[in-house]
């Protein structure tokens, strides 16, 4: 009945977060909690950083106490990449820097389509929206693919990564990817979205209209936001994906939101789990 | 020696507040490691919120965490009970809802009184202050009436609430209130104390004046301030109690905040005790 | 492996700080935890200090919810005595109030500074920067004095505390110090630091430049900066500190705050372990 473990008792878990969360972090405190660790959470409002001091010597301290592991989000991509190498007695998970990485999203989102489909082998993945701002999406381009599915991009070409475009050339041309791996862009949503076997819609931050990246809210939806009959058109098990939070009627309408198709909650929940294992792995070493 | 028991081991309590709160969040959360649940705390700086996430998205996200209790304080009436509506797994408790309703003050207020008067039929509770805006007075007319007690309203007409006017006529006219509630209504501070068991001073929010709803605090006090000479019109065992904060000078003289009628910091301590009780029935089912 | 101690279980410790602060309230909460105390943290933006609440009655509440510490940091000089004289069941512990004191960071230097010198008896302390507003320096000068240093106060004329000047003119005059602490003022860092045994950095804070204390951040640093030349003039076992955040720079350069003199992490390292003596002491009365 009680679902706590004493694994990790005594073990000492900082959360670092200068950006604005409450899934992430609430679930890693959970997920640090039901293995009987202790979680000290440090805010923007309460930290040092209000007072000039370097993200280099803030790890540095919070290192010095004797925290096991750091957990980051940080505005500035690449962050917790550089904590990490200036740290060597205390781990360092990264919960999303700038527009960089947001590696446990992906993890829990693999998790997730694998709990259904088996195996990410040639499974046909949509993603939906702002590719361009989003570190989710670049994380499970990486991971998706990695694990042998064929990730479409898909979204307005002002929200497209540049980066991405010869691999884009690339496909058209027939010719193979140079890394192996099956992504491709597509900027019409109705001929991407046929036989999906998942979608996820990315967030869209509504400061983009305001900097011209998109017409209107209203133009948006009506080429981007995933309908009814939008995803008739992937297969029938297709499983729709979002990171939240989720702005209804933009990215998914609020019938889908709460619908069969959709596995939001169910991310979620994983995502708990997904946590657990990690940093259980990362403090004892043992495979679970 | 030890004051903690293990009651909830493995429980997880999240405390979502959407308003500023020291003693009913500090409260709750002793009580819930009292009782050796795990607490998770959401701030508003910290929430999705700010991203423009729902709160039906927010509570079915966090009730797909596993958390087992949901403590709510939220500026908007009604939405801890929108949010029990559509939770299933995840057990909500209203720490406080706009001017609705604050029932653990209620409860804990109740039995503050009852550990006193034995009992609280037929006692004469006089609630003062600013009626209209307070959800304490909205729980405790309903606890306190429901429990048999005489509950005396009184307070500036603009503070008054406009739904209980019926009730005030109803009792001058000697006719029977419908509701078998004995409520009334009275304008005179010095009468309405006479023979008060209890008397509850309502904290005033300085943002009244501005609003126009009282003419200056120099004459909100002078005909609302609990003194010395009122409360002498009052039983000699007279309670005087105010849910705080206390803004002294303006609701109780600070002599009466810290005299011997007060029982202002008994009703803190009986709160922990309030929320333990309730927390434990919420999440065992077991009577105590 | 566990180095998580079980004395305090059951023990209820708050944090009420007033003031922005990471290594402060994290050293702390990382001492309660590894103490198996329970935390509960207030913060500014959640407090009830914002509806106008008076201090006394604020800790006065807190008290009757039967926490056993509360760990205060705030802005106003004297506030956590304030709160000590009116509480009888809760200990207060001063985390830094105003510019007055900050006594666990002057208990964990002078217990760095033991570590390394074995006594402090007849060691030469140099403390440099804005003596003026610094409640580090306060608990400094007093805790390592008593402890038989002799303490060299350094830093531009305008952050020097006027009350200190009469100690300065006796010593100048070869008088005794009627206190008999050996506690002295100078205005050259090069001629300050000449066989130091420990050089004591303090913080600027920026805003010193604006209200006109300080000519320019420039002008600052030439004189009162610690660079490897000036710090060679120490003896060679020199301990460098600083009670944090550090302005990489300003106060120390990035070279020596890195560097092998550098006491820096080791000052944070002994900061948990002091505050969980102190909360022991505190809380069991029993000598460690």
């Amino acid at each position: 009945d009680i679902k706590k473990v004493p694994s990790l008792r005594g073990k000492v878990i900082l959360t670092l977060f200068n950006e604005a969360s409450t899934r992430t972090r609430v679930s890693f405190e959970q997920a640090a909690k039901l293995l009987s660790a202790d979680v000290i959470n440090i805010t923007p409002t309460s930290s040092s950083a209000e007072k000039g001091e370097s993200l280099l010597n803030t790890v540095l301290t919070l290192q010095a106490m004797h925290a096991d592991v750091l957990i980051m989000r940080d505005p500035s991509s690449g962050s917790p990449y550089f904590a990490a190498r200036h740290l060597t007695n205390m781990k360092v998970v990264n919960a999303g820097d700038g527009q960089h990485a947001h590696p446990t999203q992906a993890l829990l989102d693999a998790f997730t389509i694998k709990r259904h489909l088996g195996s990410l082998q040639g499974a046909k993945i949509v993603i939906v929206g702002d590719i361009l701002h989003s570190r989710v999406a670049r994380s499970n381009i990486w991971a998706l693919s990695s694990l042998g599915a064929r990730v479409v991009l898909v979204g307005p070409p002002t929200l497209l990564p540049k980066e991405l475009l010869p691999i884009q050339s690339q496909n058209r041309d027939g010719s193979n990817n140079p890394s192996d791996l099956d992504i491709s862009i597509e900027t019409d949503l109705d001929y991407a979205i046929k036989d999906a076997d998942v979608v996820i819609a990315l967030r869209l931050q509504k400061e983009r209209q305001q900097k011209g990246m998109i017409p209107s809210l209203r133009e948006y939806t009506r080429r981007w936001l995933i309908t009814d009959s939008r995803l008739s058109k992937a297969k029938a098990h297709v499983l729709l994906m979002h990171p939240g939070p989720l702005n209804e009627g933009i990215e998914i309408s609020s019938s889908l939101a709460h619908g069969l198709s959709s596995r939001v909650e169910e991310q979620v929940t994983n995502g708990v789990a997904v946590r657990m294992a990690l940093l259980y792995l990362l403090l004892t070493g043992v495979p679970i």
